[in-house]
């Protein structure tokens, strides 16, 4: 008989059945035990081991569920063939990926030791605002919704999403954006960039997409991340040139008319009626409006949606409730005009949800119960506080800056009326003076043959109210 | 002038400057002002419709943002050349739509009345008992992280999900399932579909995948959709045949060697070992192991992942707690090889996190804090209950049927030792008598010579304990 000393331990660590097993399977991976060899009975290990039959049972059933042997019936149990196991070293195999990650981390952390300073007063384009977040009434929600009566929330919901929260979506959509539409259209998801997945299957593989340049560069990569080709049309003053769009092959042109980013251009009326002619000209034409941060306008009545001025065929609404409400809060959503909705219902009913029902419904009361109108009017007040005060202190820069995309949104643009400094000296310089603010340029998809006058970018949703003056202050000594 | 003659109201409901601009925007979409028209001037409407000034600047200011007219200085305002607006009813667009569903309501519950029923016994493969879930628990823990000092969950988290929860799962996959892998690995999304979405990006678009036949048809729908080849590979008692996979041109295989979907099969670990040698002959093949309910097995230790016994570079594991935990839990996670890992940190770096910061922190301490274990043990325990009344009831019916795939998991199948009824028939007659079963033909993706005899999916997940005797009582009626 095959050397079977095992040494078994009975301090509790491990059950002598497990060790058995264990034994056995590093003996046959090890290739002491040889396929085709024939493994003592149970019986006659039990004794050897003194252990009980059942203990023997128990490892060779688990060895034979795993394939390492085979039962013969009435002969006994026998090595299986196994291919030889391959070897390696994950952790050798993940050390540039890890370094890489551990270099950056240790380079931000030396840059901030060099200024002896905590951090940069970030006038970040992404920065928002939580402190009036009404933490308490969120809570309240969640915790009345986590009873014990509301099990069906924990079974996967509507692959466009609950009925309810769409309906009260819609019902959003209509009153503050001019949205027509019924929660039928409304594809509820876990964030913009999985919206425009879904819609990837909706446009095909080979569609091509006009962009403004520069963009928003996240939908950028992602439509190129589809293989799409993207192509570049000309700006002016009031948005996509609509003229352009004939001759390119595009199927969909992504744009943002209410806040165009970063250049914070609303698209006026007149040019929303020339892309929508343009789209309306073939059956599979279509405009892809994302209404990123509609909800923050600073004059007059926020501007209805392109959507709300279609018919109806044409235009792919897309928003997100991460800027107006939290951007953990991974709730986006899209209204498909009705061709693509049947295509949806046809060829992507499979895909689930990926919005929890109990985050669903959070968000539905959330909203359905005014919170969220509260909680907007609140944001508004202090972006516009803030905004106003960025203003105020920004009119000595304005000799030499123009100033831009102020109307909305949550940043403005500066640009310099000369070539004193050029763009990436603008950053440098801030940066020295402990501020960071973000090159135009970096939302550039394509060079042009005229970059215009060095720009930069100035978000003021994160910064405190009492940091912008402190901020600004730093950027006269960068750059007057 | 222009007939201003603007009725304007003075309930309240609208401000004065709302119904100026509304009035004069539908008279220019109506084409009453007509492009390149002259406004009165601010003073001179003012005068006419006894308000103030700044009430009518409010209104052309609007006009203005919204591009319906635009100003000269010091020669007024002029109405905008616009394209015409084009028409349509949202509404009987959607009406085929909506019908469709409201129809298949309808059927829905007319087929329950001509029953007099409230519902079928349904034995749903996918059936879960959520009976025994620490609500209170999963309360708690969601009012702690709730509270002011934790805004920061508030904020976009990792693109892979947050390096706690990845290094929670690392340690639950590496001792539950085997798994090795750093958390530098994982990626979080929300639920499968989404991870293999992603997993399209990284393997292209012309990929070729291998399945069996039957499998889970979502992941085969969802492969078909991405454009790829789907290409079908016998199957054999031990699962996939390794050795058709090199007639094939694919790049990767789909498998689940834990329990196959439907049919229950174990793969051995010489199977395994052929899957791997097979995968490890070429830099870019892979072997995606969806792990779906690996957490329940009745017999033995469980079975270790196909992931474990590689050398961690061919097999791209994909798990859930959709099954383990509750199916609106929208958290699963995939472990990429290194390879995989570059492409995705190159490549995929811009799409945005699926799952809120406050659900990942939720599960990270409902796991860490060893609840999940704890709610592990009860529904298994539960689900041996079940499973264990279900083989009992069912031994009436082995001599007519042959049971199989019932180690583990949460359903197992019945087929019939001869062909007297079809597999449509067997469905049928037990939906008549008020249960429903599934046709194991439903998971097929494809035709083959031979279907095997008629076989049925009991799953046992979601009935109660007492419900499983009553429905078998009537399978015997239906059946026997």
């Amino acid at each position: 008989m095959y050397n079977m000393a095992i040494e078994l331990k009975s301090d509790g660590t491990k059950h002598l059945y497990e060790q058995i097993y264990g034994h056995i399977r590093e003996e046959i991976k090890g290739g002491k035990l040889l396929s085709g060899e024939r493994l003592p009975s149970t019986r006659a290990l039990a004794e050897y081991l003194q252990v009980s039959r059942s203990t023997v049972d128990l490892a060779y059933e688990q060895l034979v569920s795993e394939g390492y042997i085979e039962a013969a019936p009435h002969k006994g149990f026998f090595v299986c063939r196994l291919e030889e196991l391959p070897e390696g070293n994950i952790q050798s195999k993940l050390d540039d990926v890890e370094k890489e990650s551990r270099l950056k981390k240790a380079d931000e952390s030396l840059a901030c030791k060099a200024r002896g300073k905590a951090a940069y007063l970030d006038f970040s384009p992404n920065g928002l605002d939580m402190s009036v977040f009404p933490f308490s009434v969120w809570k309240r929600i969640t915790k009345n919704i986590l009873t014990e009566g509301n099990e069906e929330l924990f079974a996967l919901g509507e692959p466009q999403g609950d009925y309810d929260l769409r309906q009260t979506i819609g019902r959003y959509l209509h009153s503050a954006r001019g949205v027509n539409c019924m929660p039928e259209q409304i594809v509820v998801g876990a964030g913009n960039d999985y919206l425009l997945m879904i819609l990837e299957k909706l446009l095909g593989q080979d569609a091509g997409i006009a962009m403004e340049n520069p963009t928003y560069k996240r939908a950028f990569h992602i439509f190129k991340s589809f293989g799409y080709r993207v192509d570049i049309i000309g700006m002016d003053k009031n948005g996509m040139k609509a003229e352009e769009l004939y001759e390119k092959q595009v199927q969909a042109a992504y744009v943002m008319p209410s806040h165009q980013y970063p250049s914070g251009i609303t698209m006026p009326i007149g040019r929303r009626m020339e892309l929508l002619k343009w789209a309306g000209e073939e059956e599979e034409r279509y405009l892809i409006e994302d209404d990123y941060d509609s909800e923050f306008r600073y004059k007059g009545k926020p501007i209805p949606s392109l959507q709300g001025a279609d018919n109806g065929e044409n235009v792919i609404y897309i928003g997100t409730f991460s800027k107006a409400i939290a951007p953990a809060i991974r709730v986006s959503y899209m209204v498909l005009p009705p061709r693509l909705l049947k295509r949806y219902q046809k060829e992507c009913y499979f895909y689930s949800s990926t919005v929890s029902r109990i985050d669903q419904r959070i968000l539905n009361e959330f909203i359905r119960d005014g919170y969220f109108e509260r909680y907007l009017n609140k944001t508004r007040k202090i972006y516009r506080e803030k905004h106003d005060i960025l203003l105020q202190e920004l009119k000595p820069f304005l000799k030499k800056f123009r100033l831009s995309g102020e109307d909305a949104g949550l940043h403005l643009l500066l640009g310099l009326r000369d070539k004193s400094f050029t763009e990436k000296e603008l950053v440098e310089r801030a940066q020295e003076n402990g501020v960071r603010v973000y090159a135009f340029s970096e939302a550039r998809v394509a060079q042009s043959a005229d970059d215009g006058n060095p720009t930069v970018i100035l978000g003021y949703g994160g910064l405190r109210k009492e940091e912008i003056p402190d901020g600004i202050a730093k950027l006269k000594q960068a750059w007057l």
